[in-house]
């Protein structure tokens, strides 16, 4: 059995690409904007600013939501700057940009669509968020932009069907404790794992920002949207298997490597870990609402989703999986109208 | 017309690609490294580690000979720091490596060839190294391997059938001294730019190594295996076009955004700027001989130049060009087999 692939993003620019239906995770730093200009300005000690001023965004894939979220950083910073020293951000800060994804990420498209008019240096970093990326103490600020929910593997009793760990589904639902438990634990592991890395990237007082979305505590994925997705997904893969296009085995080894926390799970790694102030802690009003409508369900889906089914079942496959989810869309419209909705936080850290 | 467009290696891993045919600026470097060693170890201060150090290779293309050159690099500095401190340079040096090419190079063949028992930090920098590409004061040693040769323009009077510098070669052969000195008033520009950008990103006292090659004082471009090569792409080019298969517009469009210097040009280049005190100019025996069978040539030639031609003229054009090439090359056997040779060097500059 082949494990689940790492994730990695629909890259290029075309119709299917992430970069063409990521509205949603912009729409997020958008929303938060005020707050991080808010926070930037409350938290940040300028004092740590020599000549140089590097900001990193973990997890970027191949824009343009990166661009959006490194710049609402570097334009509060410039503003609280100006505000403090009366002088001209422009003639004494240098900024630099670190991408930082996995090594399979399009880092092409990404550099190809860099912003012209980009006041920053920029860098690309293939690495592994889950592990140091950046040398010691040389960041300023941190930001995730849904990138806090990935885990860097599913633990083998998951997949094993003689285990009481095993999972049917392509996910975590919520509905099988031990599954969610199994999931929690390999959750823990890899954020202490991010905490600790970006602990040691950040300079004492640097900030990292968390932007994403968790479960109000006690609610299950399944209920939410992006829950429903899965299942859906999930559900497809299946009947490929059934109708012969693609093995069970193949169905049955492939788990999603994501985990949408509680929030007062969150609030508890980030506790444990010990090494950061949390400065805010917000939920966010999430303008977009999300769409019901079945094509625009799978095509913001798939741009998603799309990149990790074909590298485990194909391209052929996936595209087939995402025609039936498009039926299946269809006839649960009225459970994805009525999805409880997920909350939307900005977290921000301060490193102690 | 549309001018010649920027200088892009072949990317990718396939036979066509640079990263299969560049044995030759791999050979350059290996061949220099017990000299690397001794003026790394000559010149570098340790004082100017702190806990971080960064190595930036200008012109890295898509691999692999950047990261022989970089790690060349890094174990002279390990050398050094464990026979000076007695301690062991993995406890207290972190190195990050920057590798800068042009935002269109192929990053994704470059990260994903990253070599798996690296022991640095790596980050790709998309942008031109005729401008500053990195932070004020945040690189300790700089490499630049075959890519001093570049220049970032053609002047347009080169480009000007009605100018008396028109040139209707597809780069400076050096029989035509105003051609010569319009391409030479270029190079001025942009070497300077390159060593002014580097004297900001290096920290006071930091290294920049250049190597390539260079002509002898006084010999023309055209009597060298490289002069060669493209004298016969061109003559090819133009016989495309007189058959009618690529517009004769296009060939006289097109100049090569190259400038292989004298020797005692570089000195002057050097000197002039005045940012950098040189610690070595060495002419390093090269031990690959550039073979004069016809299919070596136009493979390594392809590599190199493929993806300048391809982006003008087409893919197909490229294809047919150097078929023609090939042929030329069987005819021109002998002047290939008596090229007078060019001088390969190696230059350490030290950061004043």
């Amino acid at each position: 059995m082949s494990p689940t692939p790492e994730w990695v993003m629909m890259g290029g620019e075309d119709a299917e690409s992430y970069k063409k239906h990521s509205a949603y995770q912009r729409a997020l730093v958008e929303a938060a904007n005020e707050k991080i200009n808010e926070v930037i300005s409350a938290s940040l000690s300028l004092d740590m600013i020599s000549n140089g001023f590097s900001v990193a965004d973990f997890g970027c894939a191949s824009g343009p939501n990166t661009f959006v979220a490194v710049q609402t950083i570097i334009d509060a910073v410039e503003d609280k700057y100006r505000k403090e020293t009366g002088q001209n951000p422009v003639d004494n800060i240098e900024f630099q940009v670190l991408f930082n994804d996995l090594s399979n990420n399009d880092f092409n498209s990404l550099f190809r669509t860099l912003p012209s008019d980009r006041s920053y240096y920029s860098a690309g970093v293939p690495a592994s968020f889950f592990d140091r990326v950046l040398p010691k103490q040389s960041l300023h600020i941190g930001v995730m932009n849904y990138a806090f929910q990935f885990i860097s593997k599913v633990t083998k009793a998951i997949l094993d069907q003689d285990s009481p760990m095993w999972n049917r589904d392509i996910h975590c639902t919520g509905f099988n404790s031990k599954v969610k438990k199994a999931y929690l634990d390999q959750y823990l592991v890899d954020t202490k794992n991010i905490l600790d890395a970006r602990a040691e990237e950040l300079v004492p007082g640097g900030l990292m920002l968390i932007l994403g979305s968790c479960l109000k505590d006690g609610m299950k994925m399944s209920e939410t949207y992006r829950g429903i997705v899965l299942d859906l997904i999930g559900a497809s893969l299946n009947d490929l298997a059934h109708q012969g296009i693609i093995e069970q085995e193949k169905v049955d080894s492939f788990n999603i490597r994501l985990y949408i926390a509680e929030e007062g799970e969150l609030r508890q790694i980030i506790e444990e870990n010990g090494k950061f102030t949390v400065e805010a802690f917000e939920d966010i009003n999430q303008p977009i609402e999300e769409s019901s409508d079945p094509k625009i369900f799978v095509a913001s889906s798939r741009a998603a989703l799309g990149g990790i089914l074909s590298a485990h079942f194909g391209a052929e496959a996936m595209r087939k999986a995402f025609e039936l989810v498009e039926v299946k869309a269809q006839q649960n419209f009225s459970r994805i109208e009525n999805a409880k909705p997920g909350m939307q936080y900005l977290i921000v850290l301060r490193k102690n």
